[in-house]
C-alpha cells in the first residue's frame, strides 16, 4: 500500500510517499511544492492545487495523510496555512484519494511514543523508520514523511 | 461591468452579482452555496470549488471581490473559513477572474462611510444601493452583495 503524507503550507508544502505491507516501511520518494512569495495568493494556491493533482496522477497513492490544524493564540500564520490545506484537501478529494487528518500531537505520539517529543526527536525517529536521502534537508519534507508513517499506523480508523 | 461578491464559509458561502456602469448599480442575482455539515470537510470543500466554477461559467463576472480574513484572538471558526476561502480563490484564479480582497473594515467604510458601522447598518445601506428580493433573507448573501459594491468602488486599485 502506497501512502502519501502531506505537510501543508502556502510557501512550502512537503510531501513523502511511503510503501508499507503493514510492517516494513519503505520511502519511495519525497520532496516539496514551493511557491514564489512574490506571486498573489490566488496564483500560489492554484499552483499547489495543480501540483497535488499532478503528484497523485504520477505517484498513485492508495491513501493520504495530512496535518490537521487547530487554533492557538497568536498563531498568525494559521490563515495562509489553512487556505493551502483547504486547496490540498479539495485536490485529494477530486482525485478520489481517502485522506486521514492528524494533529501534530498524534503524529508525535505515533512516531516517538510520547506527545511532548521535540521536532528534532520526531525527525530522528523518522530516520530510523526509513532511509532518507541526504539531499532531503527540508524539515517540511521530513514532517510529511512522519505524517505518512503516522497514517500507515492509523489507517484502520479511516472513515468514508 | 459585472462584479461577483463572495462571502466565504464552509457551511454557507454567500454570493451576489451586480452590474455597474461606475455610477448606477443593479443587482442581477444573489444566493448561497450551502454544504451539508454531516459530510467530511474535503467533500464540502470540493462542492464549494465546483459550485464557484459553475457560477463563474454561468454568470460570466468581469471581476470578483472576496472577504479578506485576519487574525483575532479566540476566533475559532477562522480555520474552516480560511480553508473555504483558499478553495474559492483557487477556483476564481482557474477561471481567470481577477479578484479584489477586502477586510470587513474596508467594506463597512465603503458602504456606510465609517468603519464602526454595525452589520445591520451595512445591510440597511446595501438595500439603498440595490433592490433586494424579499426572499433574500440570508445575511451571508447580503454581506456578499456589500462586498460586490465595495469592489465596484475600489476596482481601480486591482493589481495583476
Amino acid at each position: 500500500m502506497k501512502i502519501l503524507g502531506i505537510d501543508p503550507g502556502i510557501g512550502i508544502t512537503g510531501y513523502g510517499l511511503i510503501e508499507t505491507d503493514g510492517e516494513k516501511i519503505e520511502l519511495l520518494t519525497s520532496g516539496s511544492i514551493q511557491t514564489d512569495k512574490n506571486l498573489p495568493v490566488s496564483k500560489r494556491l492554484l499552483e499547489i492545487y495543480k501540483d497535488i493533482k499532478e503528484l497523485c496522477s504520477k505517484l498513485s497513492p492508495d491513501s493520504a495523510g495530512i496535518e490537521q490544524l487547530f487554533f492557538f493564540k497568536n498563531q498568525k500564520t494559521i490563515i495562509p496555512v489553512a487556505e493551502a490545506r483547504g486547496v490540498i484537501l479539495t485536490a485529494l478529494e477530486e482525485m478520489g484519494i481517502k485522506t486521514g487528518e492528524y494533529t501534530p500531537l498524534t503524529v508525535k505520539q505515533t512516531i516517538t511514543g510520547h506527545g511532548r517529543a521535540t521536532k528534532e526527536e520526531v525527525r530522528e525517529m523518522v530516520k530510523r523508520f526509513v532511509e532518507i536521502n541526504k539531499n532531503t534537508k527540508l524539515d517540511d519534507t521530513v514532517d510529511a514523511i512522519a505524517i505518512a508513517i503516522c497514517h500507515s499506523r492509523n489507517i484502520g480508523n479511516l472513515s468514508d
